[in-house]
């Protein structure tokens, strides 16, 4: 069963010491399920969702209730897309082969990828999971540099795997990380007074970790950082502030592992890429490893490591590499036609649009509700952070929040190394319409909690 | 571009020296193939093959080409099998959706794997690979017995991440392998006078790696076994020949790890697990943890970690788990027709008659080509190996007998520590008329090559 060591505390997890509460048919669900699935997952929410069909930005239950998917990144150009789905069907009936066949689509998918990268990256390889691209992009990264040194932020979330659990610490915990890794603050631009002197602040930061391993013995192998640091907190600004930082990797002699898992592909609005934000005009923020992952396929499980051409060189030398499923003709497929909607259905755009207006709504509450401390963000991509009355960090409102909005069939996250901030994360279809009804929500919620 | 710098040697996989001799249109496919995706990846056969369809045990290539399928093992109820393809267009055309959500259908899924496994195993976790599964019963088996030895076979393949790269000899070679990692022998019952002792002679190896890895401060964790040895040559007898391992590593406070990825779900006919094999009347034979993956979606990204539920006590209550598409709503959909096909063609029977009778034919082969070797194997899980006329292992033979059969549109893969045997593991829908095509082709292309 689960934990029952762990405090009662506030939480947005469903508890299982309340399973008897649980109406009858939900109740024996979920005790056959943690009798089936053991004691390590996770039910979202203190009376658990059951959503049966999907639709854009909308999600259904068993018994009909439609909730609003404010949380949902992974179905990014919307749930069950029709294109997507469709282009999945038809696959899945006609042929699933991996790589070691010729495929032209996955050769067209390839070229149509790293067309929307900046010059210089010009390999992609594909795995299934973000776990696996980042996996694959520490491997590139040790058999580039020589080096096993690895920088993360505080609050950094990689994957799920060994190696990739073990530069995640907000998985592991800091006592986890193994020898071999250091962690920099997390880019909160509010740590300095000046904002033009932050992307120094930061850089040397980075550079006192690296300085760290070598005075350990380790040799620098890589910086892995999310271009939005989306389990930190959300922090995308001030944009160009990682450009100090991609200089100090070089001069170092270590590889930039952009981790583009949950900004990329259009959701910050006004870049394709969570990093493109921190390059200048004729001076391109260029990493030299990019992951890719979760919303790459709509659902379909798809991932990618893309790189600059010479990182990949000393690795294919010595190894031959391939992954049964990564590549194959339906995630070739999904990943194809969710790309081709983005585009088509300008989500990017939407993103910008509708995530600033959205924003502004958010920043606008605050005048009602001063317990809402920060909102920021870009794109659709947002955190709003929930302050005590004495502008403290207020984790047990946030998660009050939380199953508030559940309960007005709102669908969200938290972030923030203190769990205090909501993460908003929605669908790229996301509407103006269905901005209003979040705020709604938002609005009803905190003045029923009287804050 | 593709290692240059690898021997000339015999090989079944294309070499990029020899690009200018394809075709033209697949000459410049392969050529935006190596630029797009880089030098770590191979395609099979000297002239390498583009397939656009599948059915069965057919596969079609671009120009209308059919090939008999004796290699893929993913598609194991059959290349794009209608009842599968059908559940994953409907489920996302419907909802694609996470763990974290409750859903019937995974708990009803979780169930009906469970019950396809002896009792003692009681839970099980979903990934997305069979190297995702593996990383995931080794963090269990390290964080259930406090220990890091992992003990393996001598060529071993348990995946592509780094962690299961390190313990897998076939990929990284025996230099390669970590300070925590042993190697035992091949499980090759010609090793022994008298194949009665065979299991005790293995077991024997099994306790001195333990052994070695107390000598140099190491707790022994786990052993991790494909239960048919399928990069080592394919070993699935004598049957009960683990047993004694079993007890060893149960002895050694470590835990056995079934890697059930290539021969579980019924494929080695007999048994629906590989490891059932080595159980005996009343002492059957139950793993701590066994490993799901290939054919556990007919080629949809599914894998899975099954365990006793002891196991995940202590990993539970430190560690919650997530995988994104793990057990996502499509993947179980994917699964749960796969595993439903499985049984209402009655596939593992399947692969039992028809696997024997097929073994049979190519036993009966050496009659007209003595140049064959020991033919092994169960179910549809076979190997064959070539030999000199001075009765050596013969990979140059080998690789020409894989090319020669593609030429006659069948295709077959290798395997042992010397490359020196067809490895022959096709849908478990493969018909005794497929099998008589085969070993005509086989015939054929030994007479052609006068062996």
């Amino acid at each position: 069963m689960s934990d029952p060591s762990r405090p009662p505390g506030p939480t947005s997890y469903f508890d299982v010491r309340t399973l008897d509460s649980l109406e009858p048919r939900k109740r024996d669900l979920v005790r056959r399920r943690i009798d089936a699935l053991g004691p390590a997952y996770r039910l979202f929410y203190r009376d658990p969702l059951e959503f049966v069909r999907g639709s854009g930005t909308r999600l259904w239950t068993a018994d009909g209730a439609e909730y609003l998917d404010g949380y949902n990144n992974v179905p990014s150009v919307g749930h069950a897309h029709p294109r997507v789905a469709a282009a999945i069907a038809e696959q899945a009936a006609t042929l699933s082969t991996h790589t070691r066949y010729l495929d032209a689509r996955l050769v067209d998918y390839a070229e149509d990828l790293l067309s929307t990268m900046p010059d210089g990256l010009g390999h992609v390889m594909l795995t299934c999971t973000g776990s696996e691209a980042n996996d694959l992009a520490l491997r590139l990264a040790k058999s580039a540099t020589g080096g096993t040194g690895v920088v993360v932020t505080r609050n950094a979330y990689h994957g799920v795997s060994t190696e990739i659990a073990s530069i995640s610490p907000s998985l592991v915990g800091l006592a986890g990380l193994p020898s071999w890794v250091r962690v920099v603050p997390v880019p909160d631009v509010r740590q300095v007074d000046d904002p033009a002197s932050f992307g120094e602040w930061f850089a040397a930061h980075v550079q006192g970790a690296i300085d760290d391993l070598a005075a350990a013995g380790i040799r620098f192998a890589a910086l892995v950082a999310d271009s939005v640091f989306a389990s930190d907190g959300v922090f995308p600004d001030p944009a160009g502030f990682l450009a100090p930082v991609r200089e100090v990797v070089a001069r170092n002699g270590g590889l930039y592992v952009a981790d583009e898992v949950q900004p990329g592909f259009g959701r910050l609005g006004e870049t394709m890429w969570g990093f493109e934000r921190h390059g200048a005009p004729g001076a391109p923020f260029v990493p030299d490893l990019v992951t890719l992952g979760k919303p790459m396929g709509n659902g379909y499980p798809v991932a990618a490591t893309v790189m600059r051409p010479g990182v990949a060189e000393r690795f294919g030398q010595g190894m031959r590499y391939f992954n049964t499923f990564g590549g194959n003709s339906v995630a070739v497929a999904a990943a194809q036609a969710t790309l081709d909607v983005l585009r088509d259905e300008d989500l990017q755009g939407n993103a910008l649009r509708v995530g600033s207006r959205f924003r502004g709504q958010l920043d606008d509450l605050r005048a009602d509700h001063p317990r809402i401390g920060e909102v920021r963000g870009a794109g659709l991509f947002l955190a709003l952070e929930l302050r005590t009355l004495d502008d403290e960090p207020d984790e047990a409102l946030c998660l009050d929040v939380v199953n508030g909005l559940e309960r007005h069939r709102i669908l969200v996250g938290t972030t923030n190394v203190g769990n205090d901030a909501l993460k908003i994360r929605p669908p790229l279809c996301f509407s103006d319409a269905d901005a209003d009804r979040f705020v709604e929500g938002l609005d009803a919620v905190l003045t029923e909690l009287g804050a």
